[in-house]
């Protein structure tokens, strides 16, 4: 079994020191009962919920997987999950911080976003049927009508049904352009769907009553690519009771995640509503994938997080061989493996990316909150340019970095690692997919180049680098300041290469993409470890800082000549000679 | 399922264009008879047996398993084996690299590499079987006294036994001085065991008439710790036909290889014959070590290129998107996803790393029959002296490259990766392993930097930096030469440091273990790599050899900055900050 407690310690300095919410959520949120207090007191109540609740499903959920019934196209998910998925539903927590006018809590989305990572470390594959579900709120709120958000929204917020999102096929995923679905108008405005989708998460269980599918679809008359698709809302179960037309014709064996189910579903004269516009589908996809994109992240730090502190707890117990330095626990017939310098390092790393991931997450969920709630509609600007820039980012490099933190786990405690025995084979297993889903790690970073930094000119991209400039200003160390702004350096290096070569050839600015992507996560994480430090004042997270600067950031130098290499030695090689 | 032709041609321009072992193997072997066209021919049939005989049952390994019945505790292993374990001992593939006394072929070590690469790629699982009896029949060949080894070596060289080490104890595995197996004297020289052993591949299972045991266990007169230890020889049938009293009490849930069966033993009086001298059995034990990490070394690169073929098919025929410089297959919906740059990044790592490492693979094999037949004590010194130092690198490099490369394969795939049908997943799960097991790859480290590097004096690394310099320098382009220059000098600059900082403080060398490695691995590899183009004149190898340098040797600057960090930033934080 693994183990795990919440990091709420972590957590509360990044809340209360370092971002010190509790001094201006009140007035942000314009809820003025938000205290420390409260805040704290839902913190120990999620901590408590994933641990108890949670958690103990994890296994076995792993093992039980789901169960596809093809008599009635119906899918069993792991038994053991029944009672856990209830207890979600009971106490409020899918309600955290949606509108309140649809019976939501109406709570801030940084606790959504520390509610997140709980759940992944304990249970990523339940968390998923709601996490998902969320993003269909978030869809539903923005862009549905009146009539559909008070049909749907209350019994998504409550939990009782859940949400998915059906967008792949089998001939098309990244490129939704190719989407071969069709919705035809039928009686009463309603529109009749027939094609095939793949890879639904939760797309067919038995957790809960109903299940409301957002599925993208081209209309008879929809221009050709991506500017020709729809959004409609096709529930399983119609209000009058009929079974509608929308049915998963199997499940996809994977690598991990067990627990979730990956469904195959056919539409075959599905009823289905209109969401908003024609042709607007995909924008109002966007929108419930950007939070889908920080859930994943925050996936990558959860998993992390508790591959982590299970490889702790291996290493002050297992006793083998002596310190190099000489015999450090003489009445024991070894030493912890905590003595050796690489053992250290592996679980530096791991520490160094968690502390530094879990602030970047935090950061994005606050101005979160600032871009929804701020009165000053140039706050909210600003917040939002920001949570715009570092959503790929939190995407991509939390996950690549999570998933790492699981590998470098497994490597601390080695063959018991690789069975089953300690837990962390299912966190590495569960991990594998946050780099992959909600557009491929490599689509984050084409994201973030192609899009998110030349956004309003730069504008966003220009304000991130003040901020870190101005975190990295506040450390009193002068070598700490001169480390990150050398990092900074670099970064601005990277931007002015990028704008040289990038506008003029889109192959260039596709081939700095990840490396880019990678550089801005690396000197982030750089400056917020550092940041940290400072505030706290704690000798242990500035010996953490001191091993980041020593083993990761000194890398960017490295990681810019790649950049600076170009396009030439990624398109030479023919393509018969791979 | 996974695509994988044996990569020959590869092999062939490795064996015969840059190592041209055609023009001194008759000689060195003294096998008159061996030529390419014999070679060739033998490389061929490995191919067709490795396809058309291993491959089409690894995935149904993988989910038949290996099943414990504890009322016999006996296993047994995946049904679906039995044919092609049946052809693998009825072709003699056991026997390819024996000694001729015993019933080997006594064919050139370097087969037996390539053969080890091509099992590992299609079916990791069922080769264990097998690569567990060729460290038995090594070490046994070496140390078992005559009598021993007439009756032994017979039927493990032709298959019809197989062989395990019984090393690893639940309360130790890196640090063997621990053991606690008792072997007391008995009647007729034998002896009588007691004791428990774990993690042991093949310690039970249908496959075979016969298990040989090689038992690591303590004498009742054995001084403390590893000096202590003592090899024995426990078949699980006895001569007369009786059950010795060594069982399997369970199996292990692993996240890969599955179709392996890893047992608990436990040893209940069970009679064995000392091997060679008393207390010697870990100096013994490490000859089947050696051959054994070279082994897990080649089964990275394996799994890796049954992982990179696949990503290059899927690649090639997923249509996506469009290329960011222009339509590229206007006839088709969609270009094929190798136009991008970071897919093909993904590949380009794959390639090269693939490429290099199979060079140095080939490299060790070779020095390894240069070893062992070459008429010239000095020569065979020589070419020992490199297989001792080259070992620990392709036991760790070649697998967390090998793992790398699966990975990547995974990433490239998406979503398809993720999920069985690809049977890339298998791939990664099964490599996971190989920087386990055999010594994790950090304690490779340990070893190549503490026990390998100063081994004479340093002899064996001058030698190697001499040959790679030479090589360096029959690169016609000035460019090249230049790179790799710098490459070397920055080892260089490693091992000064090393030297002058590791000899003082043991930690320091414990620091700097796994940075070192990785970086002779970096630089070996581009080496091999820039040779490899330079004789071949092959544009295509010349863009691989590019893109390494470019993305891969461009970063030794930055992992020589972490070996000159030193220990401080791994020591710092105390224990119980963790």
């Amino acid at each position: 079994m693994s183990y795990y407690q919440a990091p709420l310690d972590d957590v509360r300095f990044l809340l209360f020191d370092l971002f010190r919410i509790q001094e201006h959520y009140p007035a942000l949120t314009g809820q003025s009962e938000f205290s420390q207090e409260l805040a704290d007191s839902i913190l120990t109540e999620m901590g408590r919920f994933a641990s108890g609740v949670l958690q103990p499903v994890n296994r076995s959920g792993d093992e039980e997987g789901c169960q596809y019934h093809p008599d009635s196209r119906s899918v069993t998910a792991p038994p053991s999950y029944r009672d856990a998925f209830r207890q979600f539903v009971d106490n409020g927590w899918p309600a955290l911080t949606a509108p309140t006018a649809f019976g939501g809590q109406g709570l801030p989305y940084i606790l959504g976003v520390v509610f997140d990572e709980l759940c992944a470390a304990t249970n990523t594959s339940l968390s998923m049927y709601f996490g998902l579900t969320h993003g269909a709120i978030i869809a539903l709120s923005e862009h549905a009508s009146d009539d559909l958000r008070q049909r749907y929204l209350p019994p998504l917020i409550s939990g009782q049904w859940t949400g998915t999102m059906c967008l792949t096929e089998p001939q098309c995923g990244t490129d939704l352009g190719m989407i071969k679905t069709k919705a035809v108008p039928a009686e009463n405005g309603r529109y009749r769907l027939n094609g095939n989708k793949i890879w639904i998460t939760g797309g067919e269980h038995d957790l809960a009553e109903n299940i409301i599918h957002l599925v993208l679809a081209k209309l008879p008359d929809a221009p050709a690519g991506t500017k020709g698709i729809s959004l409609f809302l096709v529930p399983k179960v119609l209000d009058d009771g009929r079974r509608n037309g929308i049915y998963c014709t199997g499940l996809e064996h994977k690598m991990g995640i067990n627990g979730s189910a990956t469904c195959f579903m056919s539409l075959e004269d599905a009823e289905g509503y209109l969401i908003g516009e024609p042709h607007q589908g995909l924008r109002y996809m966007f929108s419930m994938m950007n939070s889908a994109r920080l859930m994943v992240g925050v996936q990558g730090l959860g998993l992390g997080e508790a591959a982590y502190q299970t490889a702790v707890k291996f290493a002050r117990e297992r006793i083998q061989g002596r310190s190099l330095a000489g015999v450090q626990s003489p009445d024991l017939a070894a030493d912890s493996i905590l003595v050796h310098p690489d053992v250290r390092r592996m679980l530096l790393s791991q520490k160094a990316l968690l502390q530094g991931g879990r602030a970047l997450a935090c950061w994005v969920g606050i101005n979160l909150d600032i871009s929804h709630y701020h009165p000053d509609p140039q706050q909210r600007e600003q917040a939002h340019d920001l949570v715009e820039l570092l959503t790929p980012i939190v995407k991509a490099f939390l996950t690549d970095q999570g998933y790492r933190v699981c590998d470098l786990a497994m490597q601390t405690l080695g063959g018991s690692g690789y069975t089953r025995d300690w837990g962390i084979e299912q966190l590495l297993r569960d991990c594998r997919i946050s780099r992959i889903y909600e557009g491929t790690n490599g689509i984050q970073a084409l994201d973030f180049v192609g899009r998110k930094l030349p956004l309003h000119g730069g504008r966003g991209a220009r304000a991130l680098l003040q901020s870190l400039r101005e975190m990295a200003g506040t450390c009193d160390d002068e070598n700490v300041r001169k480390t990150l702004q050398h990092g900074l350096g670099v970064l601005n290096e990277a931007l002015m290469w990028l704008t040289i070569n990038g506008m003029q050839d889109r192959e260039q600015a596709g081939a700095a993409a990840t490396p880019v992507l990678n550089l801005f996560g690396t000197v982030i994480l750089g400056v917020l470890l550092a940041r940290s430090a400072q505030v706290s004042g704690d000798s242990a997270r500035q010996q953490v800082r001191d091993f980041y600067f020593a083993e990761h950031l000194s890398q960017v130098d490295a990681q810019l000549a790649v950049i600076k290499a170009g396009k030439q030695h990624l398109m030479a090689l023919p393509a018969a000679a791979f």
